[in-house]
């Protein structure tokens, strides 16, 4: 473990690592180096046979305000190409979420605003305090939404609130989205990251490969067609079925004993 | 009707085609029979011009408990190729149930789990006692979901609480999928068979032909584009338009009496 | 502004301009001449620099009863191809909806019905009376969904409700579809329009293009894939970060002022 870089401390509870996004003196808003450090401190964690979910959150009392508006306005003066790698940043980190092969669960407090909310919502599952707010922010400054935002919302609001959310601009508070199915727990102001780490700990210690593909299964499932999910799911149950982890899990249950996972973490795919 | 049949119960109630899942020994866990049977007795009802819908239940107090596990616990030593043909039967049966072009409606007391989950969620129409869950439980037991069951819940929750259901196993109880829309009514516990005659009646009496294009046409809703989703109304409104079914519907209503859509049930398309 | 036309009746208040479709005699439902006058009228809102938004409602106290089944009744009598070239009259209007760069918001008291139902649901944004109702109606009288209704339907509501609703015709309260997001506001009977022109004029004073763009994105977010909207986001955010009313945005906040779009509504994407 280290805590040699300067955005994204790295720290570890069990089998949960956990990751914080620090910058406090802008509400934890976007710096250059934080793409490139939380890619990394991702793939870290996958590689790390210990570690069986990862929790992703802000230091301090608020997730993640979004873009510098400092840096926004110079934006500009850049050549479109390079605006559009720099966006191509935000991308590749989204992807770097949702690639990751263990559960990343977000933990919010205070606020998720413009590329903070995407990518709070680009985690697999999300904890947020009670009083936390989410907005899509750009409008308000004459901007459009990045990061996969309006595909993420898409999942669980209908059009007709997608777009209010990104025409106004206005916050949609937690409960809201804890309605919508978007936030899996609501919890009192200053506990979100507890919860989200016990979350992530129930989820660590389950069948570390069967995790993995039921993870790829839930990100395709809102956009995939029937026959291809169908296929998907085909595909890993025939891998799951001959993987040691179904012979430790059927066998636990027929023995009326409490499966034991976590000591075939970090094995290859199917060796038994 | 024939009641020959070992898994699959066959009964009638008017222009209602009731089909029983019968395995009370394990809660109704899937047999080797069961898709086999189940596909016949679907293409039987869809032949037959008295029926106009159908419901698919499970014998006694439980849905059904999914996989047999301790059939499951050999699956491992097939090769991956038969393991594959097996969950074909699966996908088959799942596809049996929404290519039938008549409405099927699950009802559901005690339980739905693992590809229980599947099958109740591949019909086009839930009824189930309040008091019931639901669960994609292979998690568990070291698996990955299969019979689309992460396609069909993708349907109406979202992203973060498909993947909590998938990586955990917990139970969901019928409640909450009322509230997200997938359980259309909820009953008490006992009811919920009558309950799901009685809605099978009421759409049993519909216009069958049109009835047969709105299923084709909800089933593809959620994955199909708009053009597609356009195209596809278009081209059965002009089907229907010049059908004897919209001939009677809308004499009816001009002539202010009830329409008598099951005269024409059992007619070649456009026979008017 | 012209008030020529027979069938749709356009007046403004300051930046949002109300669209009015007038049939009284049969609860606004569907003339021969809708689609063309609402198409140009649109068309004609997009045009007006003066305009922001759009509100569409109906004359009186019904928003539209859908298709006139005096001449449905006699469709049938038409060949099959001019009545797939009637539907592709009412599949264009919903085309123009959509593709109009400008915020379209329905405004509806009591009730949408059929192809009345699909123009609501194709508006971007959707004001209700609580007292109101929406009915997919077509199966009553023998015929199928058209317009995107069921594609609307889908972006909100369960597969399971879906097939409900279109094989059943019955009403679905104005308050079960606020309850799912698809109605943005509920009010008060006879408080629809005003409620609509309000939430009109606050997206109105919104940044023009940024809004048009974004428009651009709600729409297409429920069907693409995460790449495809990743992708338009990025393209849009590079012309964005551009544009003169990103300038102003970010401008004004820095300032602590209040950001001011409307002056710059009219002119040519990305002047400055």
């Amino acid at each position: 473990m280290s805590t040699d870089n300067k955005t994204i401390l790295i720290s570890q509870e069990g089998a949960v690592r956990i990751l914080t996004n620090s910058n406090p003196a802008s509400r934890n808003a976007i710096t250059p180096t934080l793409y490139a450090e939380l890619s990394a401190a991702l793939a870290d964690a996958q590689a790390d046979p210990e570690t069986g979910a990862i929790v992703f959150t802000g230091a301090g009392d608020f997730f993640c305000s979004g873009g510098d508006l400092n840096l926004l306005a110079k934006r500009r003066e850049l050549p479109a190409s390079e605006r559009r790698q720099i966006l191509e940043g935000l991308n590749n980190l989204i992807r770097a979420l949702r690639d990751c092969s263990k559960p990343v669960i977000a933990a919010v407090e205070g606020g998720a605003a413009g590329a903070g909310l995407s990518m709070a919502l680009a985690c697999d599952m999300l904890v947020s305090a009670r009083d936390a707010f989410f907005t899509v922010a750009y409008v308000k400054v004459g901007l459009t939404p990045d990061g996969g935002a309006t595909a993420f919302l898409s999942e669980f609001v209908s059009r007709q609130v997608l777009t209010e959310m990104c025409l106004t601009g206005d916050r949609m508070p937690a409960e809201r989205l804890h309605a919508l199915g978007a936030v899996n727990r609501l919890t009192d102001k200053g506990a979100a990251l507890a919860e989200a780490i016990a979350l992530a700990a129930k989820v660590a210690n389950g069948p570390e490969r069967a995790s993995a593909r039921i993870k790829s299964l839930c990100r395709q499932a809102h956009r995939a067609t029937l026959e291809e999910q169908l296929d998907a799911e085909a595909v890993f149950m025939v891998e799951s079925q001959a993987d040691a982890e179904a012979a430790e899990g059927i066998g636990a249950f027929l023995g009326k004993r409490k499966a034991d996972f976590a000591a075939l973490r970090g094995r290859k795919q199917g060796a038994s």
